[in-house]
């Protein structure tokens, strides 16, 4: 028989009321976004066009501790705080002597951690007087979470799905549907931006990048419509904190404290979430906890691609970013992690990479289902194929610990369960689950011609 | 904006530690099961070919509480207790005076309120030695939850879904495999009972009854496998009241009692759990409170069968029940509430209903469907197609109490989530979800020729 599982929960009281920001104690500064047509720092005033005034507040300050409005803090009560499971039965099928715990952020309506965002961005438009959001998803996970926000805020929302996951996800579509929201593939012919697509590749399988665009193009047509990101952005970031600020305060009920912190790294938001609480105790306290970021080998920008200014949509309608990218007209492989088919890392994790303050690696997917598939048997739930990537990378560093002889506390980021992603699981059982692994050739390729300043 | 939502939580200390059996406070004993050679009543010893004795003992015991073992007691606490929340959302859709509460079981690793059983059924025959389980699955909730409880114990599982469950919910098999379980869809040709329904009729969707006498017949070929069921029986209703004993403490937080507990019924198992310790509460301390179950149109076994002796599957392995049922031959409409495609009702609640304990109503599935939408509109959470039922029940008795201008405290069990069953809710967009309702002649055709005693 297996070892008994333990759960560390916290009160509702216990739960963190205030979001942290990592800009306050970056020891180098995030670089501004720059106007791409002057090329100099745009002014927080430009992006009242896309997003309301307070999350554009929260973009650039550096403020250290932002407080939840209770309008937000009603909602996450619903799900919040999250638990943090010690994966006793995981440890035991690994014969590790390693500690392993997961923080979980599936168990909300959503599945996902997304939904600590889509509240927050939800209610502040609301309060703004905005009527109506539009925004992008990959997998639709933060699809789902945006609707259910936008529909119990009182607020419309249309929603461009990339279409390859439109199609191999087809439950995540009527889910959105069903709180409310309109769905459209993309690229569509609905935008500007999506006909340019589907002009030069009838076929295109979409990315985050051309959604993003189809998404801010219908956004700045009207006033009372704003856009919403739900990963990448300093805001975004900011409200995921949740996570690891829970987590901190749940390790200090354990006799254990992480040498290791692990994320999946779509746009960073997750990793960013559960890691910037734990990096400001490596900062400020003398910590030393290791912070690892997983992408894919299919999307591999914080491990090879070139830090420096780009896009963040495929039409170039965003501000210029500091970031790692693969350059934003790079399309991703079909990956069933949607929502790690992104181009470039957020603003604030790349400075952190360059700056060696965390660390990243990348993972081919059939290896990631393996582990998933295992956290499964052993644990129980089903992990979202983005979150098999912080499994993944958990499963790597305890047969290193293993292999050194030197037990390590390991605590990753279960991000989101798989029960709308079953196809992919079908699919690695039929062992129809290709690896694909970008070549230096197609990243040179992607980011040539990319002249931005670096 | 919406009002708040209120949750309310047991910490792990609060949780009970023993279940409570109605057997002992039932004014009328539920009457003996009987062998069908004989038409006597039978000796539990004859079960042991089926069950562990543990399990026997509990089918027949009159003690009123049956402690939890700390195994058992160790895996609950990974899920449970489980929250109540106050519907705030959907009384202010409603526009209703009346209190809307439900209890919700879908949050752990299995979706369903199934896991309360699986957990104790698989610790038992563990603790006496058994290798192997055999066990039918409808919808695959029950399935899901065996498969990862028997995986965790060291127990190998073979799962006879139902035919149109299988084809239906693609999802739910992968998933079963994932815990490593087997899944054959049912009928099938591993056994006499599939075999023999599949000469007469090769497209039957098949039925509960047809999977568990296909089970059953494995199981007794073995010394060291025994069958598992996942509803109707006294020690899987034992072990599913931990919902109502958690729902009593819950309430008692509240400055409210509920006037009705609703549950949906497919063999009684969720119903019973949140209802029994409740009806205890009307029993013996003078309480009032309506206890409703709410079953399909098309398998109205409650409200339109008969009480009498009858097999508890299609081909007459299992001892004679007293039961409301609608014949054991019975194959109800394919209505996509799966677990609720049974033909009886366990013991317990069909001398309750008889002794005018409980009440019962059917509903058609288009207009459950169209509560499931509501509620996950405003309260977040897809429902599974069978908890859509009791949704049903509670809105028909909140607009009742609106009419009659006298305000209700209404608190449902919400069963499980709806997301395996994604293509039911697009059925019901796309207008492609037919109702059934099991007429008077078909109900006497379905019961006829058995001449059991009543």
């Amino acid at each position: 028989m297996m070892k008994k599982i333990s759960k560390i929960l916290l009160s509702e009281k216990e739960m963190p009321r205030q979001w942290y920001n990592i800009a306050a104690d970056m020891p180098n500064k995030p670089l501004p976004p720059l106007d791409p047509a002057t090329r100099q720092p745009i002014k927080p005033e430009a992006l009242a066009a896309v997003f309301p005034m307070e999350l554009i507040k929260q973009e650039v300050t550096t403020e250290r501790y932002i407080d939840i409005p209770d309008e937000v803090l009603e909602l996450y009560k619903t799900y919040r705080p999250s638990p943090i499971f010690r994966a006793y039965n995981l440890e035991k099928a690994l014969g590790t002597k390693s500690k392993i715990y997961y923080k979980y952020e599936g168990g909300n309506y959503s599945g996902s951690h997304k939904a600590n965002t889509a509240i927050a961005q939800a209610y502040y438009n609301k309060k703004e007087g905005i009527k109506r959001i539009t925004t992008e998803t990959g997998a639709g996970q933060w699809g789902c979470a945006m609707s259910y926000a936008c529909n119990y805020f009182g607020l419309e929302l249309l929603v461009f799905m990339v279409k390859v996951s439109y199609n191999q996800k087809p439950g995540r579509k009527i889910m959105m549907n069903s709180y409310n929201a309109r769905v459209i593939p993309s690229p569509s012919n609905l935008t500007d931006a999506g006909r340019k697509v589907l002009e030069s590749n009838p076929d295109s399988p979409g990315s985050l990048g051309i959604a993003i665009s189809e998404a801010m193009e219908i956004a700045v047509q009207d006033p009372y419509t704003k856009y919403a990101l739900g990963s990448v952005l300093n805001h975004v970031i900011l409200h995921q904190t949740i996570i690891g600020q829970e987590a901190l305060i749940q390790m200090s009920k354990t006799d254990d404290y992480p040498d290791v912190v692990i994320g999946c790294l779509g746009g960073g938001s997750n990793f960013s979430g559960i890691a910037f609480p734990f990096l400001r105790e490596n900062l400020v306290n003398g910590k030393k906890t290791r912070l690892l970021a997983v992408e894919p080998s299919s999307c591999p920008k914080l491990t090879k691609g070139k830090f420096m200014y780009d896009f963040g949509d495929s039409s170039g309608f965003t501000p210029l970013l500091p970031m790692y990218t693969l350059g934003h007209n790079y399309i991703p492989a079909k990956i069933h992690a949607g929502g790690l088919r992104y181009h470039g890392a957020g603003t604030l994790i790349s400075q952190l990479k360059k700056d060696g303050l965390v660390e990243a690696k990348a993972k081919m997917q059939r290896e990631c289902f393996e582990g998933a598939i295992l956290f499964a048997k052993t644990e129980g739930i089903l992990p979202a194929p983005e979150s098999s990537y912080a499994i993944a990378g958990a499963l790597d560093e305890t047969r290193k610990a293993d292999i050194e002889g030197t037990p390590k506390t390991i605590l990753f980021n279960l991000s989101g369960h798989g029960h709308f992603d079953i196809s992919a699981y079908e699919k690695y059982y039929e062992n129809n689950l290709p690896d694909h692994e970008m070549t230096d050739e197609e990243i040179a390729t992607a980011i040539s011609g990319l002249d931005f300043p670096d």
